[in-house]
C-alpha cells in the first residue's frame, strides 16, 4: 500500500522525467505506477474507489479501430491464402508443462493460472509451440497453416508502440520433409508481399541462420555451454550500440575479451550473395562445419529470393539473433524503416513488425518417441501495424464506416411504427441491411441525421400516401433526390444502387 | 498421486459404467479421471510420461473443423451486419473485481489467473460484462454492436454435446433508451433469422420477463429474499422434472409447500397472446405491478413479433428463468427441437443454442455515478450448433476445402525449379492462389495427385517446349484437359476459368 508521501515522491519523478524529455514509454511508464499508487491511496481512506480499465498492457477495440484492425486481417488472410495455406485454432491456455523449456529466458514472462483444482494451466506466449504440440499429437508430418489468435507475455507494455500484454500474432508455418529453402524463401515471399500489400512505407528484413551464428561463436572462441546466453546478448543489438552488448558479454556473461571482440568484428557485417560468397571463402568460418552449411543453405536462399525479385529489401546481417531457443536453422526479421521526420535525411528502424525462421526440433520435443517434423515459419506482429494505421487514419481525418447498413427505414409522419417494423422485415428476409430509429414517432430530420453521421447512403421513407399508393419513397442522402419506387422493387432498387 | 489398485477400481467403475450403458459423458468422465490416474502412475514409476493433449474441456480445431467454424460465422455476423451492428473487441481477461458479483452462484466457474505480482485477474466469463464494463468505462450511452470471441467456464464438459470449458460467443447488443420493445423484438428476429439461415432443422424460442417471474414468484407467497434462489431452481425445469425442482424448493430452499404448488401451476404454462391476455386477468397476476408491467410489455413484444411474421416459433413460457443474475426485464432462450431418431414421433428438445435478455441495470454497477444504461441482447451458442454441423458433414461424407489454391505451378521434367518459382511468383503477385511442391524434381503424377488430394482445379506445366514457345500447359484437373495459354495471358485464363 502507497502512503502519499511516496504518491508525492512518484508525482516529482513523472515531472522530471518530463523536463527531461525522456522517453514517452518511460513517462507513460511512471505515470501509470503513480496512478496506481493514488489509487492505493483511495483505498486506504476507506473510499472505496472501483478501478474502470482493462488490465495493464490489454485494451479494448473499439468500431473504428476494429475496422481497421479487420483490413489488416484481410490483407494478411488473403496473402495466407494465396499460398494455399488451411487455418487452424487452439485452445488459449496449454497445459503449463507444454510451454516449460521452450523459450529460454522469456519464461518468466508467461501468465499462469491460478490452481484451482485439476491441471496446471498457462496463457499460450506464442502460436510456434502450441503448434508444434498439435503437430505431435494428432502424428502430422505435413502441413501448410495459418493461425491468428491473441497471445500473452507479461512483458512491460509500451502501448504508444504497439506493445502489450495481450497481441495478435498472425503466423503462416510449413511443416515438412522437403528440398532444401524452397518454404523458407516462401516464408520470405509472404513477409515481402504482406509488407508491401499493407504500404507501411520502406521496410527491410533482415536474414541470418542460427548455424552461422553458433559457427561464428565457435570460431570466436565462445564456449559451447555459453552460445544460447551469447546469442542473445547479440539479439539486443538492434536496441543497444555494440560497446554496451560487449561489456554484457564480458561483464555478466564472462567471456574473453577477445572472443568478444572477434564476435564484434562479424556482427558488424550485412549484405547480400556478394557477403554470402565473401564469408564461404573466410578461413576460419569456412573450416567451420555449421558456418558452412549454413551459409551454403543462405546462397540458396538467395538464389530462389532472386528468382522472386524481392532481394532488393533482403539483407543477410550478422547481427540478428532472435531470442527465442527454439530456431535451428535460417531466422528473419522485417523492420520498417521510417524517416524521424520530413526534416532528416536518414531513415531509422522503428522495430520489427515481422519474424520467424525454422525450427526443426520443436516438434521432436513433443513427440514420444522424438520423431522430428522441420518446420518454418512466419509471424506477423500486427500490433505495430496496426499502431502506425491507426495514427495514419487520425492524421488524415479519413472518415472511416462501422456499420454497413444500406438503408435506413424512415417515416415522415407519426403513428407509422408498425408499418416501418413491416418493411425493414421485408428487407432484412431479402438479405438488405437495414436499420430503423427504435423509436415510435422519430422526426424526419433526426433520421436523416442519423444517416449522415453513419454514413448509410439510403432512406427508404412510408407515408401515408406511399401506403396508399403501394410505393416508397427512396431519397439519396448524399444528392437529397428523392424517387418513388413501387414496393415489389424497392429490394431491387436498393441492391443495384448500393452495388455500385 | 495414485496406486495400481485406485486404478483398477477406477477400470473397473468404467467397465461397470459401459455395460449399464451409462450416459456417454457419464463414461467419458470416470474414463479420463482413469488415464489421469494412469498417468500419475507413471510418474510415480520413476519413468516421466508427457502428456500430450489439450486442457480438460478444450480442443484443438482442425483445417476442416475451422472450415464448417467459419461458414458458421459467416452466417452470423452476416446477420448482425444486416442489423446494422458496429463490432468491438476486449481483452481476455478482465480485472477479477470487474467479474464479481455478476453472475450468482455461477461465480464458482470463474478461471482466475496465478497473482505472480500486480493486478488480480480473472477470463472473461461471458461478452456481457465485458461489454457493461466498456460502456461504462467510455461513456457510451448508446451503441448496437456485435463481439465474437471465446469465453470461459470450469464446468464440467460434455464435449460430444458440444459443452466445452473455453467456447465461442457471439454475441449482438442494443444498448440506449428507447421505446419499449422495438430493440427486444430485433433480438428476437435476429434469432430467428440465424437459426432459419442455418437449417439446424425445427427450433422454438421460449420467452419469458423476469418481472412476471418476481410478480409470479410474490403473488405464490414467496419471500422477498428468496427470489433469486428460486429463480435460479425454476431454471432447471428444462433438465429436471417439476417433481425434483420442487422438492429443491422446498427441501433444500426452505420454500412453503403450498407457494411451491402454486409455482407449480404458472411454470406449466406457455402459447402466445391468447396466453399473456389470459395471465392478464388473472385475479392475482393482474395485482401485482411488477407482473403487469411484464405482461403489457410481453403483449407489445408479441405484437411486433406478429409484424415481423415469426410468431410461429416463438412460445411464452413461464418456466423459462436463465440462470444469470443480471436480466432485469424480457428474457429469452432458443432451443432446436430434434427427432430422437427417426422412428419416433414426438420432437425433443436438445438444448439451447442461443439465449438472451434485457439487463437494464448492468453497465451502471460499473459506472462511479451509478447512471444507467438500458441494455438487451442475444448470444448465439456456436459450439453446439459446429457440433450438428460437424456430425452432419461427417454423415454425409461431404468432401470439404480446406484451401482455396486455383492452380499448382508443376513441370513435367527434371531441372525446372527455377523455372516453377518464377512462375509461381508472377501469379502470386497477380493475386492468383498458386501452390508449388517444394521439391527439387517432382514427378507429375505427384503432382497431379495432390490437386485430386486437395481439390486444386487448374494445374499450369512448364516444360522445355513450353518455355521455348512462350506458352504455359493449363490442364483442368477434373476433365484432364489441356490446352497451351500463352505466358501473358495465363493470368486472366486462370482467373476466367475459376471465376465460375
Amino acid at each position: 500500500m502507497a502512503d502519499e508521501a511516496a504518491v508525492r515522491a512518484q508525482a516529482e519523478a513523472v515531472r522530471r522525467l518530463k523536463q527531461d524529455k525522456a522517453d514517452p514509454d518511460e513517462i507513460a511508464k511512471e505515470v501509470a505506477k503513480l496512478l496506481e499508487m493514488k489509487a492505493q491511496l483511495g483505498g486506504d481512506e476507506g473510499k472505496h474507489k472501483f478501478v474502470l480499465k482493462t488490465p495493464k498492457g490489454t485494451r479494448d477495440y473499439s468500431p473504428k479501430q476494429m475496422a481497421i484492425r479487420e483490413r489488416v486481417f484481410n490483407a494478411i488472410i488473403t496473402c495466407f491464402k494465396r499460398h494455399g495455406a488451411e487455418v487452424i485454432d487452439t485452445p488459449v491456455f496449454e497445459l503449463k508443462e507444454t510451454l516449460t523449456g521452450k523459450y529460454g529466458e522469456d519464461s518468466k514472462l508467461i501468465y499462469d493460472l491460478k490452481d484451482q483444482g485439476g491441471e496446471l494451466l498457462s496463457l499460450r506466449y506464442d502460436l510456434t509451440v502450441p503448434f508444434a504440440r498439435y503437430l505431435a499429437m494428432n502424428k502430422i508430418t505435413n502441413i501448410k497453416r495459418y493461425h491468428i489468435a491473441k497471445v500473452y507475455r507479461r512483458d512491460n507494455p509500451a502501448m504508444t508502440r504497439g506493445r502489450y500484454r495481450e497481441f495478435y500474432q498472425c503466423d503462416f508455418d510449413i511443416a515438412g520433409q522437403f528440398d532444401p529453402m524452397i518454404p523458407d524463401a516462401e516464408c520470405l515471399k509472404i513477409v515481402h508481399e504482406i509488407l508491401s500489400d499493407l504500404q507501411l512505407g520502406d521496410f527491410l528484413v533482415k536474414v541470418n541462420d542460427r548455424r552461422i551464428l553458433d559457427g561464428m561463436f565457435a570460431v570466436c572462441g565462445v564456449p559451447d555451454s555459453k552460445f544460447r546466453t551469447i546469442c542473445s546478448s547479440v539479439d539486443k543489438l538492434d536496441k543497444m550500440p555494440w560497446e554496451e552488448v560487449r561489456s554484457e558479454m564480458v561483464g555478466e556473461k564472462g567471456l574473453s575479451p577477445e572472443a568478444a571482440d572477434r564476435i564484434g568484428e562479424y556482427v558488424q557485417l550485412h549484405g547480400g550473395l556478394d557477403l554470402i560468397e565473401r564469408l564461404l571463402q573466410d578461413p576460419k568460418l569456412s573450416q567451420n562445419k555449421l558456418a558452412k552449411e549454413g551459409l551454403g543453405d543462405m546462397k540458396l536462399l538467395f538464389e530462389y529470393l532472386t528468382l522472386f525479385g524481392i532481394t532488393g529489401k533482403i539483407s543477410f546481417d550478422l547481427s540478428l539473433a532472435r531470442g527465442l531457443d527454439y530456431y535451428t536453422g535460417v531466422i528473419f526479421e522485417a523492420v520498417l524503416l521510417q524517416q524521424e521526420n520530413d526534416h532528416v535525411e536518414e531513415s531509422v528502424s522503428v522495430g520489427s513488425v515481422a519474424g520467424g525462421g525454422r525450427y526443426d526440433g520443436l516438434v521432436g520435443m513433443f513427440d514420444p518417441k522424438g520423431r522430428k517434423v522441420p518446420c518454418v515459419g512466419v509471424s506477423i506482429g500486427i500490433e505495430r501495424i496496426f499502431s502506425i494505421l491507426e495514427q495514419r487514419v487520425e492524421a488524415s481525418e479519413e472518415k472511416i464506416r462501422t456499420t454497413e447498413t444500406q438503408v435506413l427505414v424512415a417515416s415522415a409522419q407519426k403513428k407509422l411504427l408498425e408499418e416501418r417494423l413491416k418493411l425493414i422485415a421485408e428487407l432484412w428476409d431479402a438479405g438488405i441491411k437495414a436499420e430503423v430509429l427504435y423509436k415510435k414517432n422519430p422526426k424526419l430530420l433526426n433520421q436523416l441525421q442519423y444517416c449522415e453521421e453513419t454514413g448509410i447512403p439510403l432512406v427508404a421513407i412510408v407515408g401515408e400516401q406511399e401506403l396508399k399508393d403501394g410505393v416508397v419513397k427512396l431519397r439519396d442522402v448524399a444528392t437529397r433526390e428523392e424517387v418513388n419506387v413501387r414496393r415489389e422493387s424497392l429490394v431491387e432498387e436498393i441492391r443495384m444502387r448500393t452495388s455500385r
